[in-house]
């Protein structure tokens, strides 16, 4: 993946306004058989490009990602949030600590410490967003990439499709 | 694709009652970049297998889906649903025709007839759901196929993952 230069602040903090009260995402990734998508509950750590998430090395989502990283990950709330990105499998008791909470304990049952919890990382590359009651898309363009093949404004871009 | 056999009439009852009362889904599509997904306005017309929607032929999706046919559309409500299936682009007045509302007349602000506007029509292969509340997955395998591709029981299956 191309390194990251600069985040596009102004539409990171959008996406965080965006995003924030939705515990739930649907979270879609690539199979053999097509494309599948499963709930996820979402971080309470504020969202700074990176989506993080947990799940269990045991599943078939373990698999599926570590063929294919492309993921999506969609927020649907007052608003309907669509962010791409890449998906990587991080291994750190550390940051399985700092986002553990008692919802987690309860649904995935068992503590941060089990070996068979892993850390989900979603790094952000754009996002989409509708807001009810307009729903012209809104796109944010998330990192300016070292290699150019972004487009050149790191500015949030509005286009319209319906 | 493989041609219907039969359907899971029980799987089929148990989706109809999930996805009934959710206004817009999110429809994901692969495209060169990554995943994306947007909201669709569902159909008012009972689900029986098909899921239709309405798109503009000079939109991106278009003529992503005519690319990779591979789709997940995902509803968001009392439960989460995750259907997979195959997208294809339909030509038909009369379908147009019946599935067409004042909604969505506001929504892409032109009339049925328009040859702008098109069929999207996603024959669901199977599907996952999970009902709020006890987040243990439930599969559907939606059709028994002729070529034997699918798990032998066209009954609703439960598998847990969490």
């Amino acid at each position: 993946m191309a390194k990251k230069a600069m985040y596009n602040q102004e539409g990171l903090e959008k996406l965080r306004e965006l995003i924030k009260d939705v515990d739930i995402a649907m979270l879609t990734t690539q199979t053999a058989e097509g494309l599948l998508s499963r709930p996820m509950k979402t971080q309470e750590v504020e969202f700074d490009g990176d989506l993080w998430f947990l799940t269990k090395k045991d599943t078939d989502k373990y698999q599926e990602l570590q063929q294919n990283p492309d993921v999506n990950v969609a927020y649907v709330g007052k608003s309907y949030v669509s962010i791409r990105g890449k998906a990587e499998l991080v291994e750190s008791l550390d940051k399985k600590k700092e986002i553990w909470n008692e919802a987690y304990e309860k649904l995935l049952q068992t503590s941060y410490d089990d070996p068979n919890i892993i850390l989900l990382k979603v790094e952000a590359e754009s996002a989409e967003y509708w807001e009810s009651g307009n729903m012209a898309k809104k796109m944010v363009y998330l990192v300016k990439r070292m290699t150019g093949n972004e487009p050149d404004s790191t500015n949030m871009n509005e286009t319209i499709e319906l």
